[in-house]
């Protein structure tokens, strides 16, 4: 991507820029043609030191020469007032303060943290599926006490929800909605962040456990994967009538998610399996076509960083395989592969997802992209 | 354990003895009570070199001195012919052939090889699940052409398909029979034997596929947890009815599995779900409770190889994993944990095996072991 | 090993008790001939807690049922004082501070940690090797403020340099001193205890860093291999001349460590290569048969602990290895391999020792067994 | 880099195309300013198959499209009489037949494999070091029976050997003769080919010793790092005095390498210790600054493959490492790191390449522009 001259730069802060997700950040936005890094926040151990000093740098890609020299700053937000977006990699401990200061001092906060995904008035974006839900930022702001002109939290996803709800997204445009759902998912140890898992747990090993994963993968599924729906009986906010997350009720969906920590450094790969509505079932064909053809709205409107091919479909019996897969279109997109008719439930399939690209940093990066094309930062 | 004293050893010969379940036999019944390493059998191409020489002995443990100048035989049964009991590691290239040449000369094989899995005479046996099939063995003997004495041929189970239906036959015996079954697998290199799975493919990674692996799980299954049945109509073999096996018929049993090969050395996991055919199904309580208290007829008859707690069943909440748990009690028991509820079928857990104990050598050991205690074995 | 009936168990306490080190202490004790479990010590964390609660278990051998309810003590010496024996698994944060107090308390201290290595009355042994330092308590008692009687402190030295001092140990008695010395380690995470190291810091990576540990190699090795000298001018310390470690200095000891970190569980790997002062060297033949017939004093004296072979020789060209070796004799002996001319110094090998028994605990065990032997502990 | 536009491309042929080598071949030429494939050959199991259908594809990025539907030769030089350059990733055991018959053909051909590394006519070349010994092609053409105009071989050398010749060339240059040398090795199994290392020999496991691995070294590195000299007495090959390689004759090299397979998938990392002939010796600042400065011929004449930083030297004391520092420049120089003095030698440090793309195939690549480039290949 080369930065595009024909208008100014949006300029960016991010927050939690030492941590994992932050340096992620820091990696695609250097080449970002929207978008400049402006401002680099992190603990108060960090402030006031330059960045490379800071900062553990743990890409394999080299730390941008720009950021090199910046002086870390705390992450209030008086530092980030000139930011037109705030990306936030704070851990969660930290990320409920922080991000509601920022939105309150009017800042357009994305966010990787789970401290705000589950509020009612806060978008939980997997970008290659429901960017329609920044519409309730809107309502967000207008409940805000004061209300907000500019300021608003967008959250992102669970690494390993994101993998599976978007396939399932063009499953269900195509062949309506999924009734059922089984996920086993064999996680990379980057999804724990750094220093994250301790090596003697998991070299020739298999941890089939990582705390509060499955019931968020339970929970987000429903939110992402569900509509929006006026409030009932209904209710005035300005003009609008208030909106709430319908958590997938016109289907009530059935989600059992097993979740397993393996010896793989990134790249999660997720045993699907879903039972259909519809009687019959799509075929395998079918579903497989049908992911092929998924073109979701960051890619009708543009947004630099969505993927060419939204989910790539391996017809290798042996394909998608974390190492072999996992960089392909930079982490950008997913790859599925197996599909196969499942002798449960209707059509099981695996689904690969670059935990720290479409599953992190990358997902925040697109819903700011959506929300500048539509108009929602200013 | 150590060799007893009070009758004479019962002496054996090991099929495929220089392969990875071969050398498993011997390290394993290098220090048997019952049975003396008797005769050994590989390929022509190993065929009258000393042990030591032929092998590329890859167990953690040192070869056992016994064995290192014993000059390998090839397998055909003239080398066996005093041997009481014949366990075969072949390589299911051969196995077809030599086995049953071996059956026809009147020797009792209890073999890995898939080949007479699904033989409808061949008992295809989980020690800790189905001792009780060794009675087709009398058919099986009967229906020889010409009639065999003593001669038959015993399976056990595909390593992956053992680590399930132990605590699945459990919960059977205590619940009544399951409808529903989903396994998804995470199984350890050593179950492709050596030299098996390329290191390029694995390191840093997980292959989503085992050739042939889910049908085999899925078929398997149904043998090993159904019963056997007369055959309708009635038809004699001798005085006795002709028996099939009845794979389940009971209850139809749906199973749907997804196999995956993870850089681990030994150990399968698994993650299982199952649904019962009574409602409501037991609790977790309920199911952990029953497990713990599963005795199958190996202890209960004292089979010497059989593990003092068929399933060990851990409360905490991230075990059992392959590199803490497989070595417990040398491998020959399974370990259970995460019990709780399924909200799409009822009850999940995840399931440990020692894939080259309980999931080879050691089945065919106590299936042996059981053959000689119930005279089957002459 | 059974423990033995003929004497009383001497009482042992375990400092640093639910750290890495200190379960292998309770591992290994547990089983103890001579020496019974008597009190746990740990931080003011765990004190107060069943150990079962405290511990966050990480052996691949289950918890030992005795010391389960046992309530974990805090690390002051009023609780331990009725133990004939205290071994120390302490962190060196802390250590330092307790074992001075434990000695001052008149216990007897055999301490894995690094705080006393370098003290000069306090011997650093390796068990295989200097056992005769032991020599140096009496010195280091009567120097004490006020003397002590009973009092002392043991240190057993780092693990990687355990594993190659030992065959050198062999080498310099059979053939005159050693001239110079590169080792080249590479060093399993367990080393690093728990947490330790990050599995992104090492999955599918090498990291040729270890914070200190050439220097301590180069300085320990010196300290093992070198005798005791009469300090000049004499000094008398009630009538024993004051003996000071003479640091190899008949013959200055040229060493160069280099130290990697690599992706494996247990067992350091070392590649070694000597230059002996004698001219011409002993050949590689040589070399081996004086590796395989070295017998140190923990086996002529009869230590329990001590290994039947203190060094195992490999013929074949890729032993030992980590995985296949590393469990033989429990770990207590070390492996060697690959003896053969080195073209810029005289004789190279390789060397193996697993890192958290000859490297760690069992060293302090025989180290102790020796000095009950000895009557250094009383 | 792009395609130039401004002559003809060069159209090559590639050997072995579908081995691990010519895959990376074929990755890195697919995208070349100047080469452009024309023929691919393989054994005869391949010929006659789409590429696509013939290779078990394993690079980690997707296989150019331009190759997918080019039908598969026999390595046999008629198919690729039009090539002007031909790029070898044979296996020893066939390259030596193939290899010469494609120069009698008059075919100038590029080799990895180690069939003709020790023909005293054919260049054993390193690109960042040695490109100056393609003088010695009009010897081995003149030399052919019968003599040659356009055919000749040469090779680039093993992987292992061309990490460490590069940092020690550029201190030859700058401080004069090496005199002594050691190096240990931690190779990536990337190294062996595919299949390569069984899993089950590497994971959580070194293996100490890589078939004729420190013989190789030992003896390139003498070759590589020396010159040529006159034939004594005078010998003419036409009318120039016979050429030979002096194998550092001018001092001779004491060279002592250990090599060790550790579980990486790509990047070797070195342990080096070095003693110069000239005392005193460089000091480690001098020495890194010598190898900052390197600029060796392939980046002076332009070569496109060559890196910008033949040598990018570290100053963290934990770099480089394999995982993090392969991907750098596209693997195409070397990594140096813990510059420091060695207390038995005078210099040590470690060096990491990647083995598949500075130790293979770049290497040929950059090896062919430079005879491009000279007019060696016409």
């Amino acid at each position: 991507m080369q930065r595009q001259s024909d208008r100014p730069p949006i300029t960016v802060g991010i927050l939690g820029a030492t941590g994992t997700v932050g340096q992620r950040f820091i990696t695609l936005l250097s080449v970002h043609p929207w978008f400049a890094i402006h401002v680099l926040g992190a603990s108060s151990r960090s402030a006031g030191k330059p960045y490379a000093t800071a900062v553990n740098w743990k890409q394999i890609t080299p730390m941008p020469s720009a950021v090199k020299d910046m002086v870390v700053e705390d992450c209030k937000p008086e530092a980030f007032k000139e930011c037109g977006v705030i990306f936030s990699g704070l851990d969660a401990d930290v990320a409920g303060d922080i991000e509601g200061a920022f939105r309150a001092a009017e800042l357009a906060v994305f966010s990787n943290a789970k401290n705000y995904r589950r509020d009612p008035h806060v978008p939980l974006i997997v970008p290659l599926v429901n960017l329609e839900h920044l519409s309730i930022i809107s309502q967000q702001q207008a409940l805000h006490s004061p209300p907000l002109k500019k300021g608003f939290i967008v959250t992102n996803a669970n690494c390993s929800t994101t993998a599976h709800v978007i396939p399932l997204s063009a499953l269900e445009r195509k062949f309506g909605p999924i009734d059922r759902l089984m996920v086993t998912t064999m996680q990379a140890i980057s999804g724990a962040g750094y220093p994250g898992v301790p090596s003697l747990d998991i070299i020739d090993n298999v941890v089939p456990y990582i705390s509060g994963e499955e019931e968020k993968i339970e929970w987000e599924t429903r939110k992402i994967l569900g509509g929006t729906a006026d409030v009932e009986p209904e209710q005035l906010v300005g003009e609008k009538v208030l909106q709430e997350f319908d958590m997938h009720a016109h289907t009530p969906l059935k989600i059992s998610a097993s979740c397993n920590r393996v010896p793989v450094t990134v790249g999660h790969m997720i045993n699907v399996s879903v039972k259909f509505s519809r009687s019959p079932p799509p075929s395998p064909q079918q579903v497989c076509e049908a992911l092929r053809a998924y073109r979701p709205s960051a890619q009708v409107h543009g947004c630099p960083s969505a993927p060419v091919q939204a989910i790539t479909v391996h017809d290798e019996p042996d394909r998608p395989q974390p190492r072999m897969d996992r960089a392909h279109q930079d982490g950008a997109g997913v790859s599925v592969g197996r599909v196969r008719q499942c002798p449960v439930l209707d059509i099981k399939f695996v689904v690969l997802a670059d935990n720290v690209s479409i599953g992190a940093a990358t997902s925040s990066i697109i819903n700011a992209e959506y929300a500048v094309l539509k108009g929602v930062v200013r």
